[in-house]
């Protein structure tokens, strides 16, 4: 991903810190490409009738990751308290897929691999969140 | 829109008040789009570069509303903090929206339309925030 | 939905027939939200197991519908090949989405309200097509 | 990204060579990234009024790329029609969108990185497009 160059070159001040940014950014294009993948591996398993939860939390993180990720990725006159809140939610939707993924991360490889990308997004945005006033 | 036919059919209770979930869900789906006509309408007016903040806030608004309106849309093993917390956001990515869009609503005729869209839907999902333990 | 009153408000001209093309985003809307609960609805029959296809052209259609209606609601510079283009995928999921749901119609009353929401928007895509040299 | 972790642990086959599979897949999330960023750095810039074409084919390519790569991020009973016509739109909105950022490349490097983007995602999808019969 280029979101360290489009960064570099944008006109405006970033005014969160820039690691953190980058970092929360690829990490949700992980957890978005990750969870709508894991929704639908879920769906072709056998057992899928047990992964109902597992389906419909993957579908919710994939569409929160997707409109914090377009958030974050705008630095023209950014409102704090609306990045504070999305960011808070995302948070909340990737902690959830995560807890319900790791129930099924011996059974299902996908589940672990999702619920590491779960987790690594949820750090990330928890990170970016201490920094904003 | 059929938002009324499928939630008497499907097959899931609710969880919530029907009514003030059907006007939620569809007054979501009213404001993305008058968040992205209002965005694009801003960007081919002349005076595009008073309009920055507006473009911003109405390109977020549609994000956010698009992602909440899918969680509401799904019934099945429904998470209440993760619904709560989107739900908060998008209150406050609405509100940002129609203050910033109320200044130029004299003279902006979209802006006029698109704060009372985004007025109407932050009030939508407030009511439901009421009725969420 | 407020598609008629942004449009009459935009600035820029339509250069698309306005009856057709608000037309267009509003069946598109309907077929986001529609597609969206059937998805979830599948999801939570009993007999899931049978309905994998039709959760995953829900998905798609879904996703195709809302690209295609963020296109259609932006009248600043469209190019014309990326509209047509668009619009011919959006035909193409909505017909196939239709035809799956058609399958279930008379055992899951969801999938007969989305295959009709599905009909409708494929037929608003194609009357738009038409009109695009 | 987790995309070949996520490819190699789902149930079902991949029906796609999955190297250009995992490309596309990749290619689409950082040219969604570009692309809203470039809109952004476009709409900061003091020449923000010469940049309305840019913007309007960033948003619709991040559009785009967004609902095609969820599309290819699905294995399970995919539609081979609704691939090829998204992958088509998809080409058409990458090319677009490339050649008109090209056309400001030498003045806003933002806009030369988004160029870059958008000709590496146009080519992996058009590469995978010849992989589909």
């Amino acid at each position: 991903m280029k979101t360290t160059e489009m960064l570099r070159t944008h006109p405006a001040a970033t005014g969160l810190d820039a690691d953190l940014l980058v970092r929360a950014i690829e990490s949700l294009a992980s957890c978005v490409q990750t969870c709508t993948a894991c929704a639908d591996a879920c769906l072709s398993e056998p057992t899928v009738a047990e992964l109902r939860a597992c389906i419909r939390l993957d579908l919710d993180c994939a569409d929160v990751c997707t409109a914090t990720s377009a958030l974050l990725s705008r630095l023209t006159a950014r409102d704090v308290d609306v990045t504070r809140a999305q960011l808070q939610a995302c948070v909340a939707a990737c902690g959830a897929c995560a807890q319900e993924c790791a129930r099924h991360a011996e059974m299902h490889e996908h589940c672990a691999v999702c619920a590491e990308a779960c987790r690594q997004c949820e750090g990330a945005c928890r990170d970016l969140l201490t920094t904003i006033a």
